[in-house]
């Protein structure tokens, strides 16, 4: 027997209350219930997205509420920017160019968070530019980027919007959406809303829907405009995804009454003992600046393969984490603390790097990581009864 | 949000796969489906029980199977010898007066087992006992009492049966039942069956039956005798927990699958690495000696009150384990390793004791006792990929 343990940075693990609401009966998705329950989701999105502006739901990953971003804002021909430090900043990218829409690139180093200047500079250079596209947290790097500084650099351009994939952000760290001015925010439900992958979220704001009156890119399924039509309803264009909606239901009100707040202040708490243990165990960080609240990406010790780290955790300890992408596939792996996570999630992961580490002969002192997290973690522990 | 942890001995938690099985619609229990279900479990149990003999499937906590081998067995008058070396062998010593059984009783310092010659010396000095009561694993004091010893004691005496109180014993270390010769065998479903509180299993030997025919005690839910008769027809004489029987087949699913052997195994392995924890940690077990594997009783530091300790884990951290009972209330607390456990709960269990431990005041040092659990388990853990 091997227990296992759902470390990556998505899917995370889903809450029992969850998917005890996931396993109630299907309600007809144009029954008068179904109205009822979605209207109710749809406000309470608003608290999560920190928005006055709709939150449209989505029956696809996160990736379909990029897409979408895209798709429903921007004709071919159009200019959009994009900031391109990771594997996620490369798909907006990619997103872009399938639609036809001329792309000028940001490369970032992976490991280090956009400088806002050079997103500046971008659009003075080119005031043409309608969109621009970056990473909340970027998932591949473990980097965030400073979005609300983003947003003060692109508001002052009546014509061009920002687009922020928050898919690893919302939820776990602040992201003011209407006080930043962020136009669209999207998200997906695997990762700190604690629901299996199949839903995603976007916010837009009064800005974007503007664009969207005139792109012209053929958008059927992602095509936000139509869904708005029918969301303003409590009703969607295409067969929602009901069960998933139950569970979302279940989700706002678990995070409704720890408060928005006291969820942020929980992933600080387990980031920064999660970081401070990995360092404290000998290793290193990889990200340069500016390390996400959402996941961890370590750097593998010179002599250690990095996917051999990734791999032992779950071979030897049942643990799922994640490895390195594309060049840094070897060099690093990548664990999480977003979502539904606590305390021994921090400590059960230090433990196994360790073991990990230990075990393919690196020298490692067992047990150094997790007495620092350990110091950390109950420092913020409830008092003493 | 404060994660839940079931770390107490008992119940434990049940497995993700069994709470499936018990989601299952219900089965009448009188249609043929049942039948060819309850064939199955009684099947499987008797390879868990190491038996050639039936093992009866009681809708009840273990305390109903341990009443049912007092009176089906046993008639008013007749004799009894009790091991009472905590609350549970107490519990035997109660419900023999409660059926008019004249008990002798065996006083065993808590924290220490019965020696096997104490018994031998009862049985000499009054060949009328017609039963003795023991517990394999005293869950009180985290004791085990070596039942292969006593049986070899208590073979000799034609008229004399052993009842073991194996509830937190079997499917934890080996109890051989027909090998050794132990007569009655009683465990719960809420221990190492990794199903919730609702059932109780006792296997009754040949040489027990022949005492439960001459037996006159008016027993009439507990009556064996009455049970066997329906349960050789894959039938039950009250109405069974049809819930817990689907559970159940999962659950000797998961053991048959992982192998009798690998189980035991596993739980030596987490067994010791708590109890060495505990000692890096400076902490003392309490047993004296024959710590049982199923929990570890751990004796609360001088000047820390244990039941200070056992409320911070669950306040503070989430952790439910147990306190002291009795005069051993505020003196010691207890953490389990069985059932549905592996490396990552001792970690946890330990990092939390720790923890606490230092926050109200007690000069622990963190990572001390996981560094030692984790050296060990890691030793034990499968081979890097």
């Amino acid at each position: 027997m091997l227990k296992r343990y759902l470390l990556a940075p998505g899917p995370t693990p889903v809450p029992p209350e969850v998917m005890l609401a996931m396993a109630r009966p299907i309600i007809h998705h144009r029954a008068p219930e179904f109205a009822e329950l979605f209207g109710k989701v749809r406000e309470d999105l608003k608290w999560l997205f920190q928005t006055r502006n709709d939150v449209l739901i989505l029956a696809s990953s996160g990736t379909g509420g990029m897409e979408g971003s895209v798709a429903s804002f921007l004709s071919p021909g159009d200019k959009a920017l994009v900031v391109n430090g990771g594997k996620f900043g490369e798909r907006w990218g990619k997103l872009c160019k399938t639609f036809g829409v001329q792309v000028t690139e940001i490369k970032v180093e992976w490991g280090r968070a956009v400088a806002p200047q050079m997103v500046a500079d971008a659009l003075k250079k080119d005031p043409a530019i309608k969109a621009v596209y970056v990473q909340a947290s970027e998932t591949s790097t473990g980097v965030a980027h400073d979005t609300k500084a983003l947003a003060e650099v692109v508001k002052p351009h009546e014509g061009t919007i920002l687009v922020v994939d928050a898919i690893t952000a919302l939820g776990v760290f602040d992201i003011k959406t209407d006080a930043w001015g962020l136009d669209v925010v999207v998200t997906g439900s695997q990762k700190a809303l604690m629901l299996p992958p199949g839903l995603a979220f976007v916010s837009v704001s009064e800005k974007a829907w503007q664009m969207a009156d005139k792109a012209k890119n053929g958008a059927f399924y992602f095509n936000f405009k139509k869904e708005r039509e029918s969301q303003i309803k409590n009703q969607t264009a295409w067969t929602p995804a009901v069960s998933m909606v139950l569970g979302l239901q279940e989700v706002l009100r678990m995070l409704k009454a720890e408060g928005l707040e006291s969820v942020f202040a929980r992933h600080a708490r387990l980031a920064h003992a999660m970081r401070e243990g990995v360092k404290a165990a000998g290793l290193s960080l990889f990200p340069k600046e500016s390390p996400s609240d959402a996941l961890t990406a370590i750097a593998a010790p010179a002599e250690v393969d990095g996917q051999a780290i990734y791999k032992n955790l779950r071979v030897q300890y049942g643990i799922t984490a994640a490895g390195g992408q594309d060049h840094l596939k070897g060099k690093i792996f990548r664990v999480s603390h977003m979502g539904y996570m606590d305390t021994f999630d921090v400590i059960t992961t230090l433990a196994a790097i360790e073991m990990v580490l230990k075990g393919l002969g690196h020298p490692v002192k067992l047990g150094s990581g997790v007495a620092k997290a350990q110091e950390l973690l109950m420092a913020k522990a409830c008092p003493p009864a």
